[in-house]
Formats: structure tokens, C-alpha cells, sequence
């Protein structure tokens, strides 16, 4: 099994035109390896023209080396890691393979073996990043990783490089593809369970969803956004974390009745010199950007001191769109190769900044609550929130449940911990029947202005 | 007149920290110049951990060196373009003074003399990319444009670079903040010339704003992007170009119903080897992501046979956004000289590409009639298009005007110069009293999808 890709002419790749050439080995032939290999092979001529040479996959690790493989192009493929690492013509790795081990080992070997490095693996970035930067730099070689977040769309180079001038205030979006197709569906008014069942049906959700609904996913790419925007390292592990799971039908409904709409919102500001990042389901405004994005498109903001809010969106995910940024990569290593340039992107975590805690941040909340239909009960549940510091927005009451009435609160903006004060208090009362999984209130700068 | 901008601690900027640092000379110091002397000097630290060195202005070019500017800092002034072109401590030129000349002379002897150039200027690159790309290669130096399209918007080097690996088959957007808040207005009901006294009155339009409500500002624009996503050199003379003066606050009206919103358009696609650039007002769905993009905002979707679409959007214009961009482009000289790499931003337009006829391009046309109000109009209406060969969608007569009735059609896609034909024939009829400004239709995938 060592067939190579035959050109339209029938000819070898190998038979390099410009006599110049670059091997890159492929760590993985799923999805995105596959689509990586493809996308070379598609597009040699054209992609040949833009790095300055030839590139070619010269060998490919698999696991089950007779797997049918949907591509149009042959591969070499071994099962031996080593084959690829110790391969001293194999000038760049790729990384395509996802997951932490034996991922990690692979690239560290990779990296002291001076191989340049692209990967697509946002959980090693937003766990390793430190590690990986570190011995990308001892080895005087690069590592780049545009594919580990928004899939195809052009994000982290943009962010690292062309808005490099800028203060970064703010970075933020819809980062999963999966949770935003749930969340598109479920605002037609379906449950969570029924909408992840069409989002596996349709190939937008694994069989183990759990990476994605509990929002784990987002604060990989999140983490890794942040460190680049706030020049701080922030691991996955730094990022407070709430999923869409216990969202029901009713609470989008709700919220598109008060002019939002709900998505999964990845976050990170900088505030006081202090980095907040979280993930949570949020209630955007229907004008704002981000409201528009349905379905598994992904879509960042970024904010910066003097470019102000741009956005960049796009598929967030699929197999050719992450294999276009993980390409565009391998062409920026075959320039720097070709210029003789090395370390050209280096780690940008120049600080170690401490991170806001999260019952100390300031949001707006959204919360549904079910209470006992009787004299007194609204009154109680106001006195909570006052008592607790915390001011109301909008204050709804409409919906006889089974149990009794429904009460949807939106806050102005508070600290966590005030917000959570309420709640507990909220918890206690024998009137209260359910609260509703809480969600932020984000981008509704009218209001915010008005009454911070 | 030679002060240098004094840091927080009234140490002169030239007390460089790192011992290393980058010397500037800018040409031109107006509204972008003034924003990228203010930026510089406001982030200066932030930009010296990014760009690894500390990044000064050295000289300043401009007119009148007692004129009042609206800066924070002070940098060195001279009004003799030598000072700055036979420093031999300046390393890398910025002109922001735009106009092709004297900037165009004033570009070719930097270069010449070995000096990288940053430019904003979409003027000269649209029309001289050619002579300037050789001329940087000639001397070994680069020369980066970002600020040229899109304001702060990263697109340039996103789609030079980070899209590298894709075949792109079309770029388009709204690339003119000031027919794009022109046309907002418009949508509001007020007829073209109160939209643009408007426009005047609050800075988003010059007192002669012919460059911008003609197209011309916009050709230039997608010329630049055209040339890097074909590959192939795009003058703004290669671009047809209709502006948006003609419209009437009706058209958007009655786009509006038929669930459109009306936007000018740049517009760059490749059809079988050929190049279609164009600037035209186009009615754009309502779902369309360009459809939400209102005011000075400017937006770009990029589709590649890899990636799909992706969108950048955010602020096109301005002080601030516009010398975010130039920034940018300034740190990634300052990587290439600290790396010795030169010419590593080369021409691209590696192969000729013919132009796609006009009148052979393939277009959904809109177009709204005023014709005599009796019997057997419609019918001749009608036959004219169907002699043309034109096949026609939707045909709306619903209102009266003072002189006869009103018919709004849109077309079936057709060669323009099928639809030309049918527009004569109308012209040609004793019954015709107005035929008005036709636009396209665009982004109507299911529509076009079902009936191409």
C-alpha cells in the first residue's frame, strides 16, 4: 500500500516541476487528513505557485492502513509514527490525527527533531500551548495552528498578526458549530434531545456529544483566541464553562419574545489588566452580528482599541474548510523554509496576567423561574434580587405552568456573586418550584450604556 | 518644529528599551498619518513586544508644517519628500497622503532605494500594482497594503495568505462606507440627495464625492482583491462600473417588498479561465449576510472551492481602524528585516487572465418602468423581453403614478447584453415614459439554484 497520487497527465507528484519540493508528513488520514491530502493533490499547481514549491504528502500515519479512505488521491501510509518522525526528508508535520496523546508525544518528538509543525488540534493548543511554543523555539522551528479554531475561516493569524497594533478589548463569538445548529433548531421550538438527535442525524454531532454541548469545545478555542488576544497564557482549564444542555425550547422562545436570540457565546475581555473567559449561553440582541449566524456557521468578533469590532465567519468545521486554513499553513512554513526564516511565529504570551474570578464579573442575566401562583410570591422573588444587590430590567409574568406561574427576570448588569446570592435565596423559598438554567445578557449596548 | 513624542514618563520614544528599534518616515500626515503617528506612540510598548522592536517615526512628510493636527504626540515634520527618502536611518516608508502623485513618485524612490514601503493607498495599487510589485522585487523590498481595502478589516493578507490553498471563485462585498450609509438612508424613504447631504454633514462623504457615488472609489478596491484572488493583474480600469446617484428611494422601496435590500456591490468572480469584475447596485436577499451590513460598515465574503464562504466585516474607513491596518503591516516589515527576509510579499498575478465581455455575463436583472397606462402595455413589456430572449421572474404593476402606471421586473438570468437588447426596445416604444436605473440580483442561491 505506497501508491502515490497520479496527476491529471498520469504523471507522479513526484516529478517536481520547479525542481524545488516540500515533504510534509501527515499524522492522521480521517476527516481532515484526508481532506488536507485531497486538497494538496486538487489544487497542486495553483497551491505550488503560491508557496514557492512543490508540496507533497509523503507518507501518511494510519491505524488500519485497509480502511477505505473517501479521497480521490493515493497516499503512502504506514502505521508506524516513527517512519514519518525520523524521516529526515520529511521537512513539515501535520498534525490531523486530534486528542491529546499520542498526539502531543508525536509533535514534541517532531518538534526536537527540528520538523516544522501545523496542527489542527485545538485541544492541544489550549492545553499544551506553553509546552509546544517552548519547544518549537529550543528547536528554533515554528508551529502554526489556524485550523484549531473556526475551521477554514482566517482567525488566527489575523488576530496574531494583522491586528498586532491593537489593544485587544474583547474577543468573542460562536465557536462550535454543533451547539449552534442544536440551539438554530431548538428555536423553532423543539427540545435540546430532539435537536441533538437531528444534529447526529445530520453528521453536526458525534455519538458522544459531551465536548460539545458542555461547552468544552468553546473554551478550547476560546483559551487559545485569548492568549493570542491578551498576549497571557489561558489554558482550557481557565475558562468558566456552562453548556446548552439543561436550555429548553421555552427559554429561546422567551428570549426571542423580548428581541434575542440565545447562542452558545464564547468570551474573553480583558478588564483592569485581569482576563475573564467563559462560555455560556447568551442572549444577543436581534441586530447584533452575531444573532444572524444559524445553523453550523461559526463567527468571531474582535475588538481592539483602534480597529474597533470586526468579524470574521465562515464554516466553522467540515473537512475541506479546515483543511483550506490547515494548507494555508503548510504555504506560510514553505515560505519561511524557502527565506531560511525560523521562529517567525513565536510564542505572543509575553505575560502572565491573573484571571478576573467569575463571581466577580459583571453580566446582565436571563433566568426563567416557576413558582407557586399565590398573593405575595412576586413580591418575595423581587425582595430576593434586592436584597441580594441585585437590580431588575424585566420582569415577566404571563404563563400558567402545571405547577403554578412562570417568571422571566432579565438583570441589569451584576456580579456574579450577587446574581448567585439571589438565586440561593430564590432555592429556599418552598415557592419556588424550578430555576431555569441562567443565561448572560451580551451586545445590547444601548441598554448597557444606559444603566451600567 | 522637531519634537519628539515624550512616553509617560517624559522619557524621549528614542530611549529605545531593547536597544533595537525600527525608524519610520511617514508620508503624509493627515487623517490616517495622524492615527498611525497616535498609535504607535499610544501602544508603543505593546507594539515593541509584537513587532520585537521599538517602532519610531522618524519624519514626518506634509504641506503646511503649521498646521494644527489632532494628535497626542509630536513627531518631526518636514515638508521636503528627500529628508525622508535620503535618510539612510529610515528604514521603511508609510504613505498615507493617497492621490497618485506625487505618492507614486514618492514610492518608486524608496523603493528604489532599498526601503520597504507600507501604503494605504488603493489609488496607486489598483492602477500601478504592476510597476510597484517590480519595482519592490527589482530592489528586494516589500510593500504591504492592507489599509488599501476594507479599513482595519483584515482581508489582504487572510486572502493572499491564509486562503492560499483554495481555488477562489468569487469575491464580493460592500467595500464603500459612504454609498453603503448612503444607501442605509435611502432605505429609510429620503430621496439620494438628502442621504448624501447627510452623509456630508456627518463626515462619511467629501464635499466632491464623485469617487464614491460613481463606484470609482469601489472599482479600485475590488481591483486589488481581484488581482490576489485570481492570481492575475486587475486595474481599476478593468472594472464596469455603474454608481448608485440614479436610484430612487422607490427602488429600494419596492426591493424591499420583494424581501431585498439594495446595496452597491463589488463583485470578482472567475467563469471558465475569465475574469468578471464589476461594481453595480444589486439587490441582495434579506437572509444574506451582506444584507445586515448597514451604515459605514464595510464587508467582504470570500468563496473558495475549499473553504466555502467567509465573510470579514467591521469598520472599512476611518482614522483609527484604517492605521490599525497600517500598523499591522508595519510589525510584519519589522519581522521581515529583524529575520533578513526580503521580498517575501511578492506579486501574485502570476498568469494573464482575459476579461469576461460585459454583455456575455450572466445576470438577474431588477429594473422598474414607467410606461403609458393602457391596454396591450404590458403585453408589448413583456414581448420585448421575451424577443430579447430574456425570461422574466416576477412582474409587479401595482402603482400609479402621475404620468401612467409602474412596473417593476425582475429578470431570469441573462446575458447583459440580452437584457441591453430588451431595454432598447423598451426605450423605443411611444408608450415608454422612464426606464429606471436597473441593478442585479446576487446571493439568491435557492433562486439562481432552481433556474440557472
Amino acid at each position: 500500500m505506497c501508491l502515490y497520487c497520479k496527476d491529471k497527465d498520469g504523471g507522479l507528484v513526484g516529478d517536481y516541476k520547479n525542481g524545488k519540493y516540500l515533504k510534509i508528513g501527515l499524522l492522521g488520514l480521517g476527516t481532515v487528513g484526508s481532506g488536507v491530502a485531497q486538497l494538496l493533490a486538487a489544487n497542486e499547481d495553483h497551491i505550488a505557485q503560491r508557496a514557492g514549491v512543490n508540496i507533497k504528502v509523503k507518507q501518511a500515519l494510519v491505524r488500519d492502513i485497509n480502511r477505505v479512505r473517501p479521497m480521490d488521491c493515493v497516499v503512502p501510509l504506514t502505521t508506524r509514527a516513527e517512519d514519518i518522525l525520523d524521516d529526515p526528508e520529511t521537512q513539515v508535520i501535520v498534525e490531523v490525527m486530534g486528542g491529546q496523546e499520542p498526539a502531543f508525544t508525536y509533535i514534541m518528538e517532531a518538534l526536537k527533531r527540528g520538523k516544522h509543525v501545523v496542527t489542527a488540534n485545538k485541544d492541544l493548543l489550549a492545553n499544551y500551548g506553553k509546552e509546544l511554543f517552548a519547544a518549537a523555539k529550543e528547536a528554533g522551528v515554528d508551529i502554526y495552528f489556524e485550523a484549531s479554531v473556526g475551521g477554514g475561516i482566517p482567525i488566527i493569524r489575523p488576530l496574531k498578526d494583522s491586528l498586532a497594533g491593537n489593544r485587544i478589548e474583547k474577543v468573542y463569538g460562536i465557536v462550535n458549530g454543533t451547539t449552534n445548529y442544536i440551539l438554530s433548531q431548538m428555536d423553532q421550538g423543539i427540545t435540546y434531545e430532539a435537536a441533538l438527535q437531528q444534529a447526529k442525524e445530520n453528521g453536526f454531532a458525534e455519538a458522544d456529544p459531551s465536548a460539545d454541548v458542555l461547552g468544552l469545545d468553546a473554551a478550547r478555542k476560546i483559551a487559545i483566541l485569548a492568549s493570542i488576544a491578551f498576549g497571557a497564557r489561558v489554558r482550557a482549564a481557565d475558562v468558566t464553562c456552562v453548556g446548552i444542555k439543561d436550555l429548553e425550547p421555552l427559554d429561546l422562545a422567551y428570549a426571542r419574545e423580548l428581541g434575542y436570540k440565545v447562542k452558545l457565546l464564547a468570551l474573553a475581555q480583558e478588564i483592569d489588566g485581569a482576563v475573564d473567559v467563559r462560555v455560556r449561553p447568551a442572549l444577543l440582541p436581534h441586530h447584533h452580528p452575531l444573532a444572524a449566524v444559524d445553523g453550523v456557521l461559526n463567527a468571531i468578533m474582535v475588538q481592539g482599541d483602534a480597529v474597533g469590532e470586526v468579524m470574521f465567519s465562515g464554516q466553522g468545521a467540515g473537512r475541506m474548510p479546515t483543511a483550506s486554513a490547515v494548507v494555508g499553513d503548510i504555504i506560510e512554513v514553505a515560505h519561511n523554509i524557502s527565506s531560511g526564516v525560523k521562529g517567525r511565529n513565536g510564542c505572543t504570551c509575553f505575560a502572565a496576567k491573573p484571571f478576573c474570578p467569575p463571581h466577580k464579573v459583571r453580566s446582565s442575566y436571563f433566568v426563567r423561574l416557576e413558582v407557586q401562583d399565590k398573593p405575595g410570591v412576586m413580591a418575595k422573588v423581587a425582595k430576593a434580587f434586592g436584597d441580594a444587590g441585585v437590580s431588575l430590567w424585566s420582569v415577566i409574568q404571563k404563563r400558567q405552568t402545571e405547577r403554578g406561574a412562570e417568571i422571566v427576570i432579565i438583570t441589569h448588569p451584576t456580579q456574579g456573586q450577587n446574581f448567585d446570592q439571589a438565586l440561593s435565596a430564590l432555592q429556599s423559598f418552598p415557592e419556588t418550584f424550578a430555576i431555569h438554567q441562567p443565561m448572560i445578557v451580551e451586545g445590547d449596548e444601548a441598554y448597557v450604556a444606559g444603566h451600567h
